[in-house]
């Protein structure tokens, strides 16, 4: 297909100037191109699919980037970088040195707030609409927000303050709510359960007061409620809850129809004060195969669009991914012990708890977009005497980072965390990655922390974990590991012990140990071929091996510690403190993630960029110890190493 | 006041034998008790006469303890605890070794879970509530929430879950809204508005079906809803957003009349499924000067319950806390510059801006218990060029630590963080102790850290934090300091620059540097007279003064750093990180908070017992360099340090 009229797109404002009739047609080529670009690089596809009338609606009426849009979670936002002046950027999407996949500020002037996690963007935006206000500048913000967002608190929060008047001002604030189609998968809490009921029994809206006005210009049918209408259970509600707080309430109206959406918008644009529109879209429309499956199409790699997703498994099985380990573990671990319950924050497939949700959907407990409950609320259950296993990302444990001293670590309860995508994640970028996990973690008294180093021994430690009597959390990256077999049982690690798994012979003088925590290992092992270095898979950051440790220190010449986690506050730290504390001076060499937060693109090119690949660390300790290792032989004192007595 | 009845109650089991009118007299001398012992502690008050009647009630009703009554916050416990077999300890209360003035799970078996932290109480017990019926036990669990907790994020993602059948079945949970008199401070937020207008609109409750039921014992009137029905803006509700979570709720009842409170809980305790009953009370109910100024007695110290609490200005003006510093730096600035805005999560009082209120009340915003709002509420102004300063304890900032690496520090936007009590905080406790922020900080990038040694550099740090064009955060302890003057301008501190305050004259061989972060600053002063030791007022955290680090080192033969915060992770794990870098090894002794849960009692006392007064630091300095202080003359290698070189 090719695409006349989106060629010529390269602002908003050469949207102004189409006719509606090529406003709809800019949404179909704006549809093909998305779908011929992601299916290009990988990418999310279905939210963005869903998003194009909306994001030409909204560019077409508001006075971007003067007017404010904050797109809540943000990788829905595909439509809106090729509309302000990105298209040609789409190939390089969630690449190194390419374009993020999530709006960022220094981007564009049009990614007026960074996302990515969910449920930011009803404060963001107030802030700027109170902002603007106080600057005595007349612009108007919006965000828009998912029925899932929605879900956690820190919207609720925000709505809480949207709609109450500031020095007897209310802000003008504007608060998309796109509502995907709920019946695709199962709505979770109350809320979606009550916006379902919205959008059976608020067709009768535009017979309302403040609605009417509204929605004066926009069709008197909506055909897709209509449709959605069959699955919901019909309840008439006479005032919503988004009125309560107030906001003023319209909807819910057709996300995919540009004739009901723009003129809603205008409508809205035009009137002081926070309000609320309602809107429905369908995940993956217009692509018939993204509808059907919109979790398969959520966030897919490289496809042929007119194929689809290859359904073919192959013959023989890839090596597992940490996430997999764990689901099985998970399962393995509820058929030995009945205690087990498993909670995830929506994080069902990312966190490997599909068949888990299968076999034991009564232990299963998916509590929505809403980190903190699910935090406290293990805890809840870690008090009846039950064994919780929270699954979460490394960087969304930063949402509940309180829960987890205060209703976990204070009451010492035996709660494990499984913390997935530690380290880097790749194309997410600098968001999601779970950087801070060690330093954030290892300080909170009562917590335990592991690394495992590979796929046997992530399950291993998932066993140690969930035999102790105390919290403990385990972090593993994301993907596939050195592809170790897995064993079958419940096996446990010796609890804080780690083990030498390569001896130096170096002579005395040049002899270098690398203590490795976590999957790093594996190129720490190849790097000290390299230096002929002994190394030690430590697997545990707290309780440090400080045994292990000091007979290190003692037995060689330099220590070298290697994590995928900030090096600031990390476990290289922690081996610092070690040995600060026995008296112990060692030279010391820290490798882990820069001060810095690290960009999206391939997680092996960033994990060499950060010089943690094999080459990258015998690289690093050649350019520290580099004379001591040449002048080993000679039993002199290296040039490099300081040693301050005398 | 005799006590002849109160003096009987050992636990609940003696309050279910008492007659209605008994339970009445039990309330009076109850409340008498508590007066009269709060007055003797200090401790919090208001809240707790708030609570006699509700406490008494749900005792009588439930099977405590193997019902589960979970308090939110917990300061509001006093009554829970002398009804619980703790009268006698109420004279320890919030002291070292006595009765914590929150829930602990240690305490007592009636103490289900641990709070204090607010909002965390319904997620905890829909989680024992599951908990009970996965284990086949039937047990009710109750959450009781007071109408300020409720606008967190945390209450409304348990709500959200607690509605809502998990594989059919409904969780047996109550949740006991404590709705204080909201006519006495300011309502903040859209629920608590909500609620007003509830309580005004509710009292055809009754006359509604399910309500009928359950209020069918109580008396038909509600006297203090009547009362309050004047303040309230009177629209009649039909459904309560509560229902739409899937809730039944009940209410309002007046929260000091036992004759509705009692048949109302049994016939809630006797019905399946989550329910919901709105209670009102009156803050300092009882108490003539507590209900006129609930604020004043909400946490008073020791005072006389005939007289109040003493009203006398001092002649001569004490020495200001750090947050008087904060509150008076916070005005001047704003003087100076208009960009200045301040935001609160509901901690007005705490924080010190009572005073900006009244000057700046457009640029003061207090969001609610909402701290992840607070902080991306911030992030939103900061993007519109404002200039935003968070003014939070270091506590609850870990409610918002997601917000502050996702919306301030990765978009590196320019907002000051107040961290008021940073640090021991005294008699609340484990739980608010400000032990963290330094580890769980430093590690973000783009963030700096500053701690200010006294009330002067606290001024001067927050001038050049605000100075900054990115996240800075200043940290400060509760209540005062060293007493130095306070200038008025808006001088700042050289940026990065830590400065020495006293230098050794000590031989070389026993020369030690103690590098201080913040206030033990004195301490550390006080501690190095005795062995001579030079001291650095280190300031900055992050960025660490290198240069300053580096020289000490090159001239000492051993550190000590100091701080008021957790060792893991902390400032000295910091100085480690830096020797290790700059390759650079010298003894270091790491002195700050143990990696345990401090508890509560008086701040100096607890200071003391971490080693962290003068005496403290000078013995823990002589105990690791002893050998090396005394060998110092001889010129040799100290035994305690060990030097693996050779």
């Amino acid at each position: 297909m090719s695409h006349p009229l989106l060629t010529r797109i390269d602002s908003p404002a050469d949207i102004k100037r189409l006719s509606r009739a090529e406003l709809k047609q800019l949404a179909v080529e704006l549809r093909d191109h998305l779908l011929q670009s992601v299916a290009r690089t990988g990418g999310h596809l279905s939210s963005n699919l869903g998003t194009v009338e909306l994001t030409i609606a909204l560019h077409y009426v508001f006075d971007t980037p003067n007017d404010r849009l904050v797109w809540d979670v943000g990788h829905q936002t595909y439509p809106h970088k090729i509309l302000t002046g990105r298209r040609d950027r789409m190939p390089t999407l969630r690449q190194l040195g390419g374009m993020s996949g999530f709006p960022r500020r220094d981007e564009s002037e049009y990614d007026t707030f960074g996302t990515a996690h969910s449920s930011t963007s009803i404060s963001a935006a107030l802030g700027m609409a109170i902002g603007a206000q106080l600057r005595g500048e007349a612009r108007k913000a919006v965000a828009i927000i998912g029925d899932g967002a929605m879900t956690a608190g820190m919207a609720f929060e925000a709505l809480n303050n949207a709609g109450m008047p500031h020095q007897g001002r209310l802000a003008d604030v504007l608060v998309v709510l796109n509502d995907n189609d709920m019946s695709i998968s199962p709505p979770v809490g109350a809320l979606n359960r009550y916006l379902a009921r919205l959008m059976s029994g608020r067709f009768y809206a535009a017979a309302r007061e403040g609605a009417k006005q509204v929605l004066r210009n926009a069709p008197p049918l909506f055909e897709l409620a209509k449709k959605l209408e069959e699955h919901a259970k019909g309840l008439v509600v006479p005032a919503t809850i988004f009125e309560e707080f107030g906001l003023n309430y319209v909807g819910p109206i057709d996300g995919h129809d540009l004739d009901s959406l723009i003129p809603t918008l205008e409508n809205l644009r035009d009137r002081g004060g926070p309000q609320f529109l309602h809107v429905v879209t369908k995940k993956g429309y217009g692509y018939k195969l993204a509808e059907a499956d919109p979790i398969a199409y959520h966030g897919p790699g490289k496809f042929d669009p007119a194929v689809g997703l290859a359904k073919v498994v192959p013959a023989v099985p890839a090596k597992p991914s940490f996430t997999q380990v764990f689901g099985q573990w998970l399962c393995d671990m509820a058929a030995h012990d009945t205690r087990l319950v498993a909670i995830t924050p929506a994080m069902r497939e990312g966190s490997g708890m599909v068949e888990f949700e299968q076999r034991y959907p009564g232990r299963y407990f998916d509590v929505g977009i809403a980190e903190q409950h699910a935090v406290t609320f293990a805890a809840g259950l870690a008090c009846e005497g039950l064994k919780p296993v929270v699954a979460i990302y490394s960087t969304f444990l930063q949402r509940a980072y309180d829960q987890l001293i205060h209703d976990v670590a204070i009451q010492n309860l035996p709660v494990v965390f499984a913390l997935d995508r530690a380290g880097i994640v790749g194309a997410d970028g600098a968001t999601h990655m779970g950087a801070f996990d060690i330093a954030f973690v290892r300080c909170i008294p009562n917590m335990s922390l592991l690394a495992p180093a590979d796929e046997n021994e992530c399950r291993q430690a998932l066993s140690a974990a969930y035999e102790q009597n105390h919290p403990v959390a385990v972090r593993y990256p994301r993907g596939t590991g050195a592809g170790v077999a897995v064993g079958t049982d419940l096996q446990t690690l010796p609890w804080g012990k780690g083990e030498v798994r390569r001896q130096s012979g170096a002579p005395s003088g040049a002899r270098i140990a690398v203590l490795a925590f976590g999957t790093l290992l594996y190129p720490a092992l190849q790097a000290a071929e390299g230096f002929d270095g002994t190394v030690a898979n430590m697997r545990f950051i707290k309780p440090l091996d400080t045994e292990l440790l000091a007979e290190l220190a003692c037995t060689h010449d330099a220590l070298v510690t290697v994590e995928e986690g900030c090096v600031m506050g990390g476990a290289g730290s922690a081996v610092a403190e070690a040995l600060a504390q026995a008296g112990v001076q060692v030279p010391l060499l820290m490798l882990g993630l820069s001060d810095q937060f690290i960009e999206h693109g391939d997680p092996a090119k960033l994990l060499a960029l950060q010089g943690l690949d094999a080459a990258g660390i015998e690289r690093q300790v050649r350019a520290r110890f580099g004379g001591f290792l040449a002048s080993a032989s000679t039993g002199g004192t290296a040039a490099n190493v300081k040693v301050l007595r005398g």
